[in-house]
């Protein structure tokens, strides 16, 4: 067996105890898997006296852990400190800089300098690898790099943030409110204290940004993905989406399309969607990720599995660590980062589809007029309208009117909310959310 | 950019037919993921005449398939015809004899003669890949050999058939009989006209045996699947099971387990299923194929999709072809062939779990009695007992008797139906379907 694959492992919270732990108990498989062994020679962490569950005197310490990067007796560094910039990044560069290998599980850094990242890696003649940070356990970047590689991607979406999911599936099987769960949720652990980062979807908007760039060979491009999150939705939608044979989730999607004048462009979009109950998606419940690829001869794929978590984002940790053992040091994106088409971004004017609408209305006669009116008048054409009971917000009685529309364009639907604008019949914005289209 | 990978095809049935258009169709994208053009250079089939609606003059020709792996100017011979012996076997030993690397989509051949084949590949130091073996388009090989390849896999299960799911979904929508399902497949070439291969489970069990081989690091053990397909099924066991909250799927399952030597075992099974409405298999409807694998850190990783066709086969021929293209000729079962556990066999007779039976019966006084006898003297707990209307079978008029157990050992069902052997009572032998465990 050949020599041992060094790694230095920068911070050490729940993600890096995980590789630890997977990396002394599955010590023997992983030598077998990757041809030799993977041992951990150097670790560093924000506190070094915490007890952590595992004996630290076994690996040499760095108080700073960007010199983790230089050290001689180190091959890979697994940066899993978290951050866009700041230690991480400056690690990364160091790690590059000196011709070592980088593993992480950084979402934030990969979609805001991943590019930049790709070609240090590639300068450098070095592996630059970050399975952990779309989708924890499930080996979709592998599938979209090498199981589908011989395809043209069109589309890839899915559900990227198990703490939206975890909150969307409960609110469906109790019935409860938003905030009463997303709290149950805090306290259990399963969500930040500040939430922001999931239930606006962020973090769903960073992996969709680095999925993109994989499936489509485009540069990634993070600031291009229109976000909407998950906090203004009310147990009345899910009900009211139930009610008609659909789920809501939480989708990350991106289409390549192609424009007037021949032009490709990419559409990335993180928004609440009502989801058939015949699609794979509608059956992801808690915490799990899932993402589906639709590529030119293979169709559909369908990958699905635990999206965060300390083992199952130590397991594509060591995926990566074991590919890179066994001497494999692909473009970081699938293809050179120089030859990534910096795609324009996609008009959504011209996109159709299905939608759902909910609009929180003053009980008082006319307001149902003014909102059929003001669809009718943008040429949006309702398939279903529902008045639904009486709902207290902020000690006023409100009524909830949603709807559904007919398959048409989105421009006409942003028409009509452009025309309801300032109506003192809404007590508040609507609330607009795509349905999937099969 | 380097010089191409050559490749020569063996088969230009439908597969061969799908390669030949992915490689002339994405031939830009396949050069800018492998790092370098793949191109085919000859080709070879059964029938040099036919029409195979691509221009055949510009590939070299070999009457002889054999000879493919001899050609100077090959660097990679893709086998497509199947079988598990003749020129196909004959094809790949000389290929690895000449040093060159082998992509297959034959299962048979890889279920039965995949060590001695790998165990070659790897003394000429080649690659040997059969990603399109198991499952068509789905990535599920590179799934379990690399992005799970960090995890102890104690469990792998899935659909694996097409034809059967198609079949058994159709049966389920339409309530048709099994019969007569199977003859409009048969007339819309969903199923062979001899259709024993898929229906009688042989071909999930190819692939079950290759994919245990590879989630557990054990010698590939087709003849120690136990097989039972689905030709038994009547439209009224789907639509009893449907009524218990059930989908009938055909499963084919794979555990290892320690036994009370400390020795490993391994259990593998093609067998239909009863799978609760709430997993996720149970939403895997018409030709789609769908693995799950359970490892000890990752968790739960499903993988779904197209299991069979031109394009979603080609794509995973083309895959192994960009890994070899990369200079991936890692051990063709994730550890070297010599290495892989020679795992004797499981003893089934411990199993628990439930199970659903029917039985066809004479219409007359005390067969329920009879059968309510032989459980409780073997031990079997029923937690729901149906008697179901009169069928005619063969002109005479039976009764059908289906009933669930609660959990128990699997060998006290045994011990039932063998008190129940001979019984004048039963029509024919009941049927037995394990249900799923979540």
């Amino acid at each position: 067996m050949s020599e041992p694959l060094r790694i230095a492992l920068a911070g050490l919270g729940t993600v890096g105890g995980g590789v630890v732990r997977l990396i002394e108990t599955n010590a023997e498989l992983i030598a077998r898997r990757a041809g030799r062994p993977i041992v951990i020679t150097a670790i560093s962490a924000r506190n070094r006296g915490k007890n952590r569950g595992f004996d630290m005197a076994r690996y040499a310490w760095e108080d700073d852990m960007v010199i983790l990067g230089e050290r001689e007796d180190v091959d890979v560094v697994v940066e899993l400190v978290g951050g866009a910039d700041g230690p991480a990044l400056a690690l990364a560069r160091t790690t590059f800089e000196a011709g070592k290998a980088l593993v992480t599980a950084n979402k934030a850094m990969v979609a805001n300098h991943g590019i930049e990242l790709a070609s240090r890696a590639e300068a450098a003649k070095t592996a630059f690898k970050f399975e952990a940070a779309v989708a924890g356990g499930i080996p979709v970047i592998k599938g979209l790099k090498e199981g589908a590689a011989a395809n043209y991607i069109h589309r890839v979406y899915g559900i990227l943030n198990g703490t939206c999911n975890y909150i969307l599936s409960t609110m469906e099987d109790t019935g409860r409110d938003f905030a009463d769960v997303l709290a149950e949720a805090q306290a259990k652990g399963f969500a930040e204290a500040d939430p922001s980062f999931d239930i606006d979807g962020i973090d769903a908007a960073h992996k969709l940004a680095i999925l993109s760039s994989i499936a489509f060979g485009t540069a990634v491009d993070f600031p291009g993905v229109t976000i909407t999150g998950i906090r203004r939705l009310l147990a009345a939608d899910i009900a009211q989406a139930d009610a008609l044979g659909y789920y809501i989730r939480l989708i990350g999607m991106a289409e390549t399309e192609v424009d007037a004048e021949g032009k490709r462009r990419l559409f990335q979009r993180v928004h609440p969607h009502l989801v058939h109950r015949d699609h794979p998606l509608a059956h992801v419940d808690g915490a799990t990720n899932a993402v589906v690829a639709e590529g030119n001869f293979v169709g559909r794929l369908l990958f699905q599995g635990a999206g965060a978590g300390d083992g199952p984002t130590a397991s594509a940790v060591v995926a990566d660590l074991i590919d890179i053992a066994r001497g494999d040091i692909g473009a970081p994106f699938s293809i050179p980062a120089a030859e990534l088409d910096m795609a324009a971004r996609a008009d959504t004017g011209h996109r159709t589809g299905k939608a759902y609408l909910r609009f929180t209305v003053a009980d008082r006669p006319g307001t149902l007029a003014e909102i059929a009116a003001a669809m009718r008048d943008a040429g949006v054409s309702i398939e279903s309208l529902i008045q639904k009971g009486r709902v207290e917000i902020d000690g006023e009685e409100r009524v909830l009117v949603a709807l559904v529309t007919h398959h048409g364009p989105e421009s006409a639907i942003a028409k009509a909310l452009d025309l309801l604008e300032g109506s003192p019949s809404l007590a508040e914005a609507p609330l607009v959310m795509h349905i999937l289209e099969e």
